[in-house]
């Protein structure tokens, strides 16, 4: 099955504005859409980013530059089916959650983020239509309903993990070992304080004046 | 598999003091607790609840009073292999998800919560000991190698969502159709606001005065 995934390389991960500086951010973004595609293309799938600006990723995969909002984009992708839709922004997948994944036999598939995320989608059938904002887990479970569509629910702790937030990287942190994405946040000083409930710190190693 | 589920009926889920009054928070503890025995006893499993005071759950489950600190009760159930341990706040497990933790064959499986919490443990070989706070995921897993003993860990969304906050409550209502927990919390008037997003929000259906 052909993966989309799309990614947005300027002014990334905005509400990482407090702890990352805006060229941290898109390395980060970077390392994490880098970490993503790794565990696509070891599953062997066919992988095409849509990415809003041009870039530069060295992995083996289609990279087209597409400015339409997201749901446009992956409705008319969805014309064409079988289709996935994985987000950049999770990497913590691995191997055994892609397979697992792709194993489902339903007309639609979907692993749900926090707050009622859609963090990866498989559909299977010609008609569905995404729609990425408000509450996106209920309405891509009410349209598979309405239109008759088998679908099922992904039960995953790593796909659920979307980095947004500070708590998003804590997880990284945690749960990260191996990922590009988390080599980097442990290279620019960041490090989990070992309190009652973990808090992520960072140290400036070195002063940058 | 003995499973323990370790439940503090007095005072519990002190973090949703801003939502919850106490009466509230106690019948919602209760019910979540139903909702957790609930699907282990149609997986079969043979429960322990070990309670901080006397509880009545009505539930097919032995029940033990025991004031001692978590670690130590736990600890001394590890004497005897294998067995469980499966938190009391953690309503969306489905029969699926506990089936495929308890067909896993390793000596140690851990299912991780949100901030380095162990939501679920299964042990097979004697000497491994719990220790529930300051990261215990990252202190499970450095026991289990310490041991020598083969471990996995379990890739779960429902198991990772033990409900400690008003973000936890917002998962419960978005994934949690036919919960008891669930039900209750609409019945004293939540429900989700569909903002960009989502938000929790509480309807006072009536005056209590």
């Amino acid at each position: 099955m052909k993966v989309i995934v799309p990614f947005k390389p300027i002014n990334p991960k905005s509400r990482l504005g407090n702890v990352l500086n805006s060229d941290e951010r898109e390395e980060f973004a970077k390392l994490m859409l880098l970490d993503v595609l790794k565990v696509l293309r070891e599953s062997g799938l066919e992988v095409k980013v849509i990415t809003t600006s041009k870039i530069d990723v060295g992995v083996d995969a289609e990279i087209v530059e597409d400015n339409r909002e997201l749901d446009e984009c992956i409705n008319a992708e969805l014309i064409e089916v079988p289709k996935a839709v994985v987000m950049s922004d999770l990497p913590l997948l691995n191997l055994e959650t892609i397979e697992r994944f792709f194993e489902m036999k339903e007309d639609v598939i979907i692993a749900p983020g926090r707050k009622g995320g859609t963090n990866m989608l498989a559909v299977r059938r010609k008609g569905f239509k995404v729609s990425y904002h408000y509450c996106s887990f209920l309405k891509h479970v009410s349209t598979a309903r309405s239109l008759g569509y088998s679908y099922r629910i992904f039960d995953s702790f790593y796909a659920s993990i979307d980095i947004d937030t500070e708590d998003d990287i804590l997880e990284l942190m945690i749960h990260g070992e191996g990922k590009l994405s988390r080599s980097f946040l442990n290279r620019i000083g960041f490090h989990i304080e070992m309190a009652k409930v973990p808090k992520l710190v960072r140290y400036v190693k070195y002063s940058r004046f």
